[in-house]
């Protein structure tokens, strides 16, 4: 089967989540990268292509070039990947599929919670695929995790317990000038609304939702910048409620010394339990009411159909961020070949313009919370 | 030197935690146990007495008759175990102060917050010395944090970050009868106002305290009581706001399956983070800002003199609950021979009167920001 | 019960284990310590005694004077706990053997393997109760791991790999003075043929014949100064070979820098396996084929009598080195009280004067096979 | 950059590592695969290549008629991947040197030690480039081990002790058909001498000398076949002795049931320590003496250029097996380029032909050593 032609918006030098897209794409043999506009500067832009290896032809200076040229071409891009900073999501996003190209975005799927309304209406109108990359959602264990809550193990969900506690800007790294990625999720005319809260909150919640199957009703946050003068927030504290009555909670921070990239969901039923996280991928810990702890590894016993599909290597050989986020584009792929083809897309399931924009409905409310000090405030949408 | 006389108030036949306190108390060789009331019923107590060992005169009916006969002899008991439900610490506390013994309680140390400013003011009066086991102080690593906190390794305080999962209670036995632990920790007229909160809350809640010497200024409590039809809560989740602009969060819950006794406090500054768990606690983590994370443990390399002080084997001898419970009684017997005999006791930071009735103080608030629909309540005191 | 009058030999100060067995002994309430010869030198011996509150009748000169005098008293001491070096185990048995004296003998039973013989053949002659203190046959999940074995859930044998790292001799710190530990286990004077062999890889191998409940027919040891200069052995690799044609591996190291005490056994028959570590005593790791790995904890789901029987805490209630090696002295005990009174001692199964004795066949092995050019060698015994 | 153009042989339908091969040649761009004779049955080799979307031309019955075509066309391949059964190595390799093509090589190098010698000598004759795909050696914390080692951290080495548990050979499972993997593992017609020793105690041997950058003189092998009935060993125990006096140990098995792939590696010098595991590659023990334990991580503090230089991601990105692989390809890729262009490879460490022959030294010593009763013997060449 031959690889899907795919574009890209953003990543170009000094990026990070760039490189990753594209060796995520690369990864399962379903893209191939033809074609990009990787920087705001048209020079630069052209330039980051050629340093990749794209023909000339198809570096582009800007986006709107690029969608515009690609759509007329018979060879011209399947999809676009947009690897952007948050504020330029809604606007790049809407130009590709008002040119009927599908479209991979990275979260937050937009700066605010309006954009992300129009942009879900604009996809029910392209009748495009729209995949956000929720990443953590590729993992097998998280896959497996979520089977066994469908398949109701747990009982009735009581409690689920989330925290990303990151420590790389407890210092302000973003007045020292040289970091990027430090720079723009520190300023709110980039980032939008939410600081941590956008950048790895937001992947919380989305794991939540994600493996839980169900999304919180309400949500009460404490959004701080501890790091003095920071003016969006680096730490925060959120209690979830869900429909159910059952209760949640989710700790965001940026400021935690010692801690890298430390995702963690535990989600507690009436009689079963699950305790994942993001560094030690490879296992999924599984507990029943009166029964000994069980781990659950990729490729080993107990493991369902879910994680299988996602697994590309035998038990006790490590697979990690880079094969998760991969897992996204195969699913991606899928949805992509099924929209064109007709083909099925059995499995595939990625985190789609709903779930960004449940997202921001998320930190929509919580940015309303913490502002109205600490109170609940029900998830528009 | 010749141990303490030891009497002891509830801890008969069926009991939990009477014999942990006996064990703890013999352990250093500090305390006798030499005289008990150890059942509300007096054959019973009695019997129970003699089971121990000690002598029949000495087994008494109930507590009032203990701390008559005892206070009267002239070989009477120095100190009093109280480790009774919580409803009754108040009086019989009162009992043994007026009587002019020293009174190590059970937490919570009593069963209301006013309860709890009484019995301030009657060791204040009576100048005893009045302990309240909120043991986890006791672990070497404990000691060891709280030193690097108060050495201001950390920096200024930003964020702490408890949680105390256990899974005993995911289930109402409570209603089948026959486990007297889940019968009286459910049960309001018992335990008092808060269900995991008062058992184990408070723990969480003084041993932050206890590690960064701050007390938090107010808290928002969401308490659930979520296996159904339970009264009081079983699930509490509390924000924490220190007067210095720092946040915590605490997380209590009974129904968390999987978890037996998940005590974690994790302590970030601004350039410095502490991370320690009971259920490993021979091990304190202990990251710097751009330094590698460090494994601290008792008897090696890096570790002061509060701990080494509550230590008793070399590195990699496994001390535990036991052992940190002895700490406690250690540090209660180093006041108490101080206050008769005006010897030192460097270094004996046992949990005060005060440090109980905080953890009271914060039991009150978080109950009252629960009721008021989770919002911003002071602590009182 | 009256607890048993117990005396003990060596443990004054400067000692490690003495006060060890003093707190186990102390523990669980069977014994008490009344008499003692605590030092080689006379005063210092009798001082010892004092500093521990014991009568000054009972702090001797010498251990024959104590045992003399003891069995002379109606309420002379019922037991002995021997914790001098292990060149003077074997007169000191002797003496109290012949005094009809129970013992509780500190490991490596002997200096060699003769006196181990004679030692066995005076104990049959006796009728005493023996007791060798292997200490880590006390914890809970060693005992669990014994009795699986012994209920077949693992098949036939296959593979048993011990390891016993410690880093505490990586520099010869028996040159600078003042480490009596380091100074006399490193003396073949006082220590025996056995550096780490002896020190610590007796206890690797009796840990492995307890949990497996078979022992070895052949071992192939490399004995190995690596710390320049040193005579005995601070490093042992040997190979096990096992009547059933399984193999076995012991490494034992006292220079493996960063390593406390870290004894491991792990047990691999035809269908299932067992992990154990000491540095994590309170979790035993399970597998059987094509099932997930499970985590069994004391006082947790699965958990059978043997260990239930030397458990005192809840689940998550860390218990340790001490309360392990406490469940060495209650089942002592046991035996002692049944060979006075008759009384059943179910479930009783501390180390005998045999399992010493394999121990130091063990050594002996090891060594001829060592200086041999490492050839197999067969246990005698 | 354009990709190096990349042949391979072997690695059709049912085969683990020749899809482990494609997509970590592709990870880091630096390959594209486009011919192949992916089986010993031409018209299923043919087949495999279209399926893997090639052209048909390049789609050969067998490597002979590859290596003739490929090396004629001005576009053909730069070099070979290597992925079929052990024996067919040598003689596949000789003729892709014979037509000047670079070559990538599954391990072990060869069948036999006398393969792997002339091997060598044809890679000396042709110049050409040629890996061999001991793939540890690509993770960033062993590169990182070995930098500490080579810049002396640890002092004289002392000590090194590797194991190598698996269990997925616990049955005999070659028995019930359908497993190519066991079936050809464990035949000596396909595998060679070594069994579990061939398959991973390869990597472990050739891990330990990557890191200590020693090769030891002299081994002890203990080989068995523990599975009943089945011909090579599953259970290698071997000794190693350093020229320098450092002594180690090697455990690969393949019936540890409950390990999946549990390569460790832990280094003892006389004042520094090191330990790493494959399962959990993204962290690396570090241990000086009288320090505390660091852990060490990809792209955190106290790294350095050697682990730098093979991280694609931040820390707290798991990178596994995949990614490791293809640190080894990029490593190739370097090394091919430099010697068609001139370029430099700075840093590309590869494990070279040679390091391939001493791991069938390493097979030939033990099995001879096995033979001949577990003696001694020298490491030819």
């Amino acid at each position: 089967m031959a690889p899907l032609r795919l574009g890209m918006v953003g990543g170009g030098p000094g990026a990070f989540i760039g490189p990753v897209h594209r060796m995520a794409a690369a990864m399962d043999g379903h893209f191939q990268l033809v074609a990009g506009a990787f920087a705001s500067d048209p020079e630069r832009s052209i330039a980051a292509g050629r340093a990749l290896g794209l023909q000339a032809a198809r570096c582009y200076p800007d986006y709107a070039a690029m969608a515009a040229a690609e759509s007329a071409r018979p060879d011209g891009i399947e999809a676009v990947s947009i690897v952007t900073t948050n504020r330029t999501h809604h606007d790049i996003a809407m130009t590709f599929l008002n040119a009927g190209i599908d479209v991979i975005c990275e979260k937050p799927v937009t700066a605010t919670l309006a954009e992300a309304v129009s942009l879900r209406e604009a996809v029910a109108r392209s009748g495009c695929v729209f995949v956000v990359t929720h990443n953590y959602a590729g993992y097998p264990m998280v896959r497996e995790a979520r089977a066994r809550v469908a398949a109701n193990t747990l009982g009735r969900l009581r409690m689920v317990q989330v925290e990303y506690p990151q420590g790389w800007l407890s210092d302000r790294i973003e007045l020292r000038g040289g970091n990027k990625q430090a720079s723009w999720r520190t300023d709110p005319a980039e980032a939008g609304a939410g600081g941590a809260l956008g950048d790895i909150g937001t992947h919380a919640f989305h794991l939540a939702c994600f493996v839980t199957g169900q999304t919180p009703q309400a949500v009460l946050a404490d959004l701080a910048a501890l790091a003095q003068g920071r003016v969006l927030d680096d730490n925060a504290s959120v209690l979830l409620r869900y429909p159910n009555g059952a209760r949640g909670a989710i700790w965001a921070s940026q400021i935690a010394i010692g801690c890298a990239n430390g995702l963690r969901l535990r989600v507690f039923g009436e009689y079963g339990a699950l305790d994942w996280s993001q560094e030690s991928p490879n296992e999924l810990w599984v507990d029943q009411r009166d029964a000994p702890r069980q781990r659950i590894v990729p490729g080993g016993p107990g493991v369902g159909a879910e994680a299988a599909r996602v697994t590309r290597l035998p038990a006790g050989h490590p697979e990690g961020f880079l094969e998760a986020f991969a897992a996204i584009y195969t699913d991606a792929a899928q949805l992509i070949r099924a929209r064109r083809t007709g083909a099925a897309a059995a499995g595939a399931m990625p985190p789609s313009v709903q779930d960004g924009l449940l997202a921001m409905a998320f930190v929509d409310a919580c940015v309303r919370s913490s502002h109205a000090g600490n109170v609940w405030v029900t998830l528009a949408e």
